[in-house]
């Protein structure tokens, strides 16, 4: 293995022109899919996946490929284990720049009442867009910086973002209004849980990151959780994706470190090492009265984990699922 | 959740449309897929895949991504379970649209002896052609007519429709006959057998009809079964593609209805909740002296099911796989 | 089932047309790949996947692709199966011509060391280019060859081949330089590593042609193998690429015999038949004091299979995985 080993990044790589292919596959397909696109006045186009429309679990699945700019594979299983049929599988040989760089949610956007048209509003940006405005200090530890172009961000908002958003999405990402698109994926729709469940590998890539694991040594990553139904109540809806990767995720990454940085990675990293592991993210959530801020922050992470090193070809497995947990959440008895 | 959930078909889907790639998928691979398109004198094309030709797997998993018009994905997994490696998974986010409208085979097309040269000819046609004609009283209830365009219908038969069949499918259809593609896949042949294991979710979906359940409730569909060999014997060909359904057929419905109707239809779904449940199909048809008519209508149904509801986020399981009956039928001493 | 289903090849197949498409993606996509591409003064297209650069497990998907000549499916899947994650699926309805008349690293290619450039260089070439070349007696039996066209070569090397080889491949395949593409993947890369495990269908294929089965019988495969990560030794990467497919391959062949014929290739052709099983490869390899062909050649071959006659509709069912033992040469102790 060469020391290029390390050049976790490829600065010829795009987050936003690899995701334009997905893009334009929502738009093409939009009935199919259940889904609305708008192409506002000032140029700017709005992709409604589940607020005023049904949108679909199909649509979640090109929603996610999107959030990982391209650079991810995203589909849905169906096999049975441990009572459960319907299984995401993520995967990315950039797992990085796919999930630190793009999909992450991790770009504050919010208006006051006032600029709000009367309600506040209040979004966590994911997405390839994110590359190119690179407003929050991970950029600077990613060294990455996407080239200008057409590009997409996915808001998690049950509403409309107000004029002045959009005009901050376009100042910051410095992109003429023809050149965006904003998607729309409420967490109580099809395709928000369906984008959000497949976070579970992004989940593993922030807590690595959280753990101090140096994110140029993460090559690969493999990953699949269990697709629940949405719920129409948001923190239920809430709630219950990030059951299924607290207590249903299964994540192998490969790392070029050393077998005592893998097996500390893989010992660190399942949810199982958090204070508030075996109960749901919504009991959870409650008990902090709803203070996100407050929970513990180790429970975000994949129940079970394989971490191969390159260096030595070992690999270290720990966690396991909680399907039981999961079962007593999600099934109704018969 | 909007109240457009309940807006089943989008007017703006066509089956024929979206099956169009597939179907010159077959056309542009017809040798790798071992299949042969001929082109008639009128210009309609027809396409052995099984007659006096091998065929193939992948030549039915693309007959199934047609039959399904284009709105359903169909995959081949490697995975062994209960002592079997080979599952087919299907889904789709327009089950409906997908299953009834176009993949049920549902249109009779019959001959007399002299109309067919010589020989009687009857099919069942399924395929997005249905949703051309929409011959049957089912498009009444569905709501749903495509607009006219290329189409195609497949057979499952093991010779070529007689020219008065032809006829009729392109008067019925409104087709020119460049316009139409006729697929022939008698059940004997690998192709065969593979477009009919890939009914797995139409078959939940036709029981939930006839259970009574709206059709304009059900949202989402993923399923799986195991692909057995074909069996050059017609009655036993049949039988083991039912019986990988009946026995080796999962299906998770997503419905927008409440928990009663939920639990309800999750119930009454599965194959068990028939009479004839734990005998093979061949055993059931040969006792009711093949008439297919006399066969208890519950049976015709996946082994185990899950229906989640859009109403309350609840899942319902119910029934079983039954694999030692399939591996008692399927597979011979070593 | 026709006369027609011996005929298992297809003289209109073209695998380095079909492979064609996947070479242009490794182009295409070579920096969200980690490959490199180089263009030789002399027109000949070089890419590195793996000596110079990281290369990636997605790299390898592709490669595997080419090296089955575009006429077979292969994928990374997520799911824990004995304690592992990572599986590939791989699977062909033309298995014959994408194993054996592309895949099998059956081309010698040597160069002394003169002609190597002060150092002596061997290589097995796989892949499309093969085909036509025909220079092993296997495209004999096989009775195909390849119209002449732009054609790729793999080759498991950890360097550059020297001009000489270059040469010998355009001579012997008839090519201009501008049509051939070498590709280079070191078993001790990522997808070095991927390409050899996606190798699992082809290593039954082989073996089914060592134990005298006609192969114009094999109409159908579907496998799968768990993926490693590569070990930095070149012993231990062949190794434990072996072991994937010797200890974890599964392999259905669906074949057009009696079933007396199936029964014996489904007993005869699982790895327990060899006297070495149960030890690992490179145990196996050092005992025999790295003398590759004293090694018993019926272990190389898959852990389980599953074999279907198309005469019968019957299906044999032998051999075994051993996890077990994968488990203990892969994974550390937590």
């Amino acid at each position: 293995m060469s020391e290029s080993l390390a050049a976790f990044t490829n600065a010829a790589s795009s987050v936003n022109a690899s995701a334009a292919a997905h893009v334009q596959t929502l738009v093409t397909h939009a009935d199919d899919l259940g889904i609305e696109v708008d192409v506002l006045d000032s140029g700017v186009t709005v992709i409604d996946a589940g607020i005023d429309v049904r949108g679909s679990v199909e649509a979640g699945l090109i929603v996610a490929r999107i959030c990982m700019g391209g650079l991810g594979k995203v589909s849905l299983a169906s096999r049975a284990e441990h009572g459960w049929s319907s299984w995401l599988e993520v995967s990315s040989s950039q797992p990085v720049l796919a999930c630190l760089a793009s999909q992450y949610a991790g770009w504050s956007l919010s208006a006051t009442k006032e600029e709000g048209g009367g309600r506040k509003f209040f979004a966590l940006g994911s997405g390839p867009a994110r590359a190119l405005a690179c407003k929050e200090p991970l950029f600077g530890e990613l060294g990455y910086r996407d080239a200008p172009g057409p590009s997409a961000i996915v808001l998690e908002v049950d509403r409309r973002p107000p004029p002045i958003i959009i005009e901050k999405l376009l100042r910051d990402c410095g992109l003429a209004p023809k050149q965006l698109t904003i998607i729309l994926t409420p967490t109580t729709s099809l395709a928000g849980t369906t984008q959000v469940v497949a976070r579970v590998l992004e989940v593993a890539l922030h807590k690595a990151h959280v753990l101090g694991f140096p994110l140029d040594l993460i090559v690969e990553g493999n990953a699949s959780a269990p697709l629940p139904p949405p719920s129409r109540d948001g923190v239920e809806a809430m709630g219950r994706t990030n059951d299924a990767i607290l207590y249903g995720g299964r994540v192998h990454l490969t790392v070029g470190a050393d077998d005592a940085a893998a097996r500390d990675l893989a010992r660190q990293l399942p949810s199982l090492n958090s204070r508030d592991y075996g109960r749901s993210f919504a009991e959870v959530f409650k008990a902090v009265e709803y203070d996100f801020y407050k929970i513990d922050g180790a429970l975000f992470a994949p129940a079970e984990v394989w971490v191969s090193s390159l260096e030595s070809g070992r690999t270290w497995h720990a966690g396991r699922l909680d399907m039981n947990l999961l079962g007593a959440l999600w099934l109704a008895e018969g």
